[in-house]
């Protein structure tokens, strides 16, 4: 087993850095119309770059989103495994951007860390195995395994095309194993394999009260405001007690059994050092349940936005016509995001008063997934991950979504391993994210490391 | 007593129109920085209008904010009394624009009306008593009563700067009477004088949870949503039955004596119409007052706009650090602004939980205010109506707010006249306001009757 990708890596892991940077400049927000042709640019340019670095059948595949990106290297050998790399190049909207110290497409290196968008979710990561293919490739002229790269552009858009495009590519995209740089470690110096997702239900309520704008003062008191009607709405959701008030919701939910609950509470975080990196007095969630399950292991309801009604400085004294916000509900196995839907949309329907007019959209979905601990290919990347950040790794659940997992376990057959590098403070999703240089550069050897694993899976049955 | 004015109003009516879309053109919108330059410039245009018709001693007053807009006619005579006209000729924003069926600041006349932002708030009413002045002079060289004319850039902000203006010019502004046109009418055809406002208090509530937006899936189930949190305040604020839950919020309010109540809803509303205008299903509000006292003579509380999160299309996974509402209430007397602002505070900080940080600001506010009915001034108005739209005209009570009105009466001791020439469905607020022609040339020539009036007050006693 060649490790020649040591030196090479050691060699060139300042221009890695900075390729990654050119990458990140392109704005390929997923969301909205606006950075369309830069989603496709940035979808070219991966193109090209998986040409250069080695690898073979590169494609852009058009869908009718924003466009798939497909590269392969087949020529390890018949009896190497074929393993899949999952990635998105598209990344989250930066707003609010007077938040960001720098700008979110202007990526600098500080302190070890590298700030921009895109930098943790997901482009870092997705270079972590172009950069150890690259490191093989221009090494030992081969890979130890056979790999299939698809990196998709509209992830963090609900991954709207990418089911059918599995779906209508199956032999295109067979593996034994699909691998996920899409999560986080543990913590600082703590690699981490994750072994459970939670699935999302994501809806949006649209309330409309009279027909048009109103002066408060000509109709206040007799007409439905439509901001005062979705408050209420939204305070039926969740109890005091942070129960999930929607009916037949935890009818599925499977319950932690106890070796489960010790499993994940050995990782108990620190709830003060918790609070205190939030800048928050007390934490919430649902009665009995730990602060570790109740972030990766129990169901959850949260609005990600609201709106109605005049938002400008100073006042306005005026009844809206419309408000509205959107609802994300993380799922644990074995709930199913459709069903949740019709649920909430009947809850919904149920609560609302008739001064108003309630219309509930469900905007997407995935379903839960979890992969067991003890399958070989796991095994591998724990044995991996030891080697490459030299310390113990450890099993976590995330509560975040990477709904497409379950839909390459249903069309594939394939189990996916997740092995990411973010941090929980990376700041995905939020202005000034960030991804740590360490993680980027110990990802790269780790992932090498566990190409060489995946070769020889035997050894971990 | 001289009507010359009539048959000047019925030569130049048509140039009088023209004028109005004029000023109307003027983008004098009060709120924020953007039109600041607008409103100096709508004030320069009145000023300079007011002295073509004849008007003496026009002047603009510098404030810390917008100006303020003077003139007099003093040479009636010392036995004739001294009115004084206040007005406003800033204008609310014209947002949501896509709402307008013609653009806000290019007026157009159709059917009967004038469609523009202004027109019926307040530029279109305050021109009547333009030209009702013009209409004097020009034919009798002189007017019939003594007039101050006052007007401001504020009143949609909150007249911030009136109230000191009018402290430290209690000389300038000394008046038996305030005649203000910025109420309604009853209905089409049926003028009404105006006896009484609510008064208003304007808060905000500013909701932070932590301190930087959070991933839903990687913190939901633990970190307090502020959204949700807010969402719950707001749901304390109202009982089901439309009470007012803010701890002694009803202590101060003076309850409808019978004949009030009988005197008010001879003017019923008829139900059924004002919901099919409104285009909703059922109406809301004070359990056990009917809807003229639920709109006029009762306090209310409404959402006027709400923020937080992503408010774009499509989703974002984001548990936001802030959240934020506008509320405000109508106040009846002897209801204090300052007051309940501070049992807003106190109630909002006792039903805050402690996982979120609240800030509660009081934007601004006015008190309530009530002229007796009985007043020769208020005789004198109700018989120039009835001259001007040839009908018998009706005593209201409006909902709305004038906040200034309760300081003329403490700083000059001078009673307010509301002579209205709006319609409950002006769209004053909200897109399309517009203005009936019909009201404004019936105002004119109404006013021109009240000026003649007012120089004979003593039959009125």
């Amino acid at each position: 087993m060649s490790e020649k990708f040591s030196e090479y890596f050691n060699q060139n892991k300042d221009r890695f850095l900075d390729e990654l940077i050119e990458v990140l400049s392109i704005p390929s927000v997923s969301n909205g119309e606006a950075n369309k042709s830069d989603v496709v640019r940035c979808a070219e340019w991966l193109k090209a770059h998986m040409e250069k670095i080695g690898l073979q059948n590169t494609e852009i595949y058009k869908t009718k989103g924003h466009p798939i990106v497909y590269g392969d290297y087949m020529n390890a050998g018949k009896d190497k495994p074929v393993i899949l790399i999952y990635g998105h190049y598209d990344v989250q909207p930066p707003e609010p951007l007077d938040r960001w110290v720098n700008p979110p497409f202007s990526p600098i290196v500080k302190d070890g860390k590298i700030y921009g968008r895109g930098t943790a979710d997901d482009k870092g990561q997705i270079f972590i195995h172009l950069k150890a293919i690259e490191s093989f490739l221009k090494t030992d002229g081969t890979l130890p395994i056979n790999v299939k790269i698809i990196f998709e552009g509209e992830e963090e858009i609900g991954s709207e095309n990418l089911g059918e495009f599995i779906s209508s590519h199956k032999e295109l995209l067979k593996a034994e194993y699909v691998v996920i740089s899409d999560t986080e470690m543990y913590e600082k110096g703590k690699p981490a394999i994750c072994y459970g997702l939670r699935g999302l239900c994501y809806m949006q309520i649209d309330v409309t009260g009279p027909n048009r704008d109103l002066h408060s003062g000509t109709y206040g008191g007799a007409v439905e405001n439509p901001i005062n009607a979705l408050a209420k709405i939204i305070s039926q959701l969740k109890s005091d007690e942070g129960k999930i008030l929607i009916d037949g919701f935890y009818d599925d939910v499977t319950d932690l059994t106890e070796e489960e609950r010790k499993e994940l509470n050995k990782l108990a975080t620190d709830e003060n050092q918790f609070k205190k990196d939030l800048d928050v007095k007390s934490l919430t969630g649902e009665k009995g349940y730990t602060l570790v399950e109740r972030l990766t292991a129990r169901p959850t309801l949260d609005c990600n936005g609201i709106w109605g009604g005049f938002q400008g400085k100073g006042t306005k004294t005026v009844i809206p016509s419309e408000a509205g916000v959107k609802i994300s509900m993380r799922l644990v196995p074995q709930q199913n995001p459709e069903k949740i839907a019709e649920l909430f949309k009947k809850y919904i329907e149920k609560i609302s008063p008739d001064t108003i007019k309630v219309k509930v959209s469900y905007l997407h979905g995935g379903k839960p997934s979890v992969t067991s601990i003890n399958s070989p290919a796991i095994k591998a990347a724990m044995s991996a991950l030891k080697k490459g950040f030299e310390t113990e790794p450890v099993f976590i659940k995330d509560g975040g979504s990477i709904p497409i997992v379950s839909t390459f376990k249903d069309e594939l057959g394939a189990d996916a391993i997740l092995m990411g590098f973010g941090l929980p403070d990376d700041n995905i999703h939020s202005p000034n994210e960030k991804f740590e240089l360490e993680n980027f550069y110990k990802g790269i050897i780790s992932v090498c490391y566990y190409y060489n694993e995946l070769s020889n899976l035997e050894k971990f049955n």
